[in-house]
């Protein structure tokens, strides 16, 4: 396995640890420790939940691989914080929708050639990746990474 | 710049943002502040800041980069869970080890070759390496990242 091989399918196992593990902690949560606040006056675990599924399904557009799936999340989950849309998805909705976005992005990173990490997300312009090659669809995994860690430190308080 | 330079410069530039924006954040709070619980019953701040610390500073001996400076931070921090120690380092001791522990590392990853990324980290053996060399250094730091990120998800609770 040469060096670029190796560096992408450590950043794909970093990120695939930190989805599991959400998910994985997520499922042992009930609907009602959901609905509590991480901490006092703060986000619900509900939001948080949406907020990392909306995120990632808008990945395979960033990363080139499609449209996203659930358009709707967004305005309830990017553009608007916690408490201040009513009516937002049950937390037994978000449960099915957590694994369709994550399996999804599973099997399309899977079938993604190495190469294709290297090369500029959708979100810049080729002038820009020019000056700066780091930002490619590989750094934005990284990125992806680290906020999903730090909306799961946060989510981890529930129990 | 090759693909593998880039996949490291990316691995480090996500390390980085983390480390100065932890860093950045933790110097605009209070000491009041960080001596405050995260959330009720859990975590105080200033457990986390030294707990970052002391994690990160054994970082250059799993890189082979040379011995931790503050040995005793491990017994409080690492092996001991925060309030089972009464005598902890006062927050302005901890002020000042964080930019010790994080130029260092900074200083030391400049100086690192590309290559040396790919090696196998000091707390594995050959054998185990050959079976998965996605257990480099690299992976390391893209753990510790994590690691990182999920705690910052929780210390900024405290604002």
């Amino acid at each position: 396995m040469d060096q670029k091989t190796i560096s992408v399918n450590s950043a794909l196992k970093a990120w695939q640890q930190q989805v599991d593990r959400t998910g994985r902690f997520i499922s042992e949560l009930s609907d009602e420790q959901l609905l509590n606040e991480i901490a006092p006056g703060k986000n619900r675990g509900v939001y948080l939940v949406g907020h990392l599924a909306a995120i990632h399904d808008v990945l395979p557009e960033i990363l080139g691989l499609g449209k996203k799936t659930y358009p709707e999340l967004r305005a309830i989950f990017l553009d608007a914080p916690d408490r201040t849309i009513q009516d937002i998805p049950a937390v037994s909705e978000l449960r099915k929708i957590w694994p369709i976005v994550h399996d999804r992005l599973k099997n399309e990173f899977a079938k993604m050639p190495v190469d294709d990490w290297f090369k500029r997300h959708e979100s810049m312009t080729d002038e820009d990746f020019e000056k700066d090659p780091t930002r490619n669809k590989l750094s934005v995994l990284l990125n992806r990474t680290n906020h999903l860690a730090y909306h799961f430190g946060q989510i981890r308080l529930l129990k």
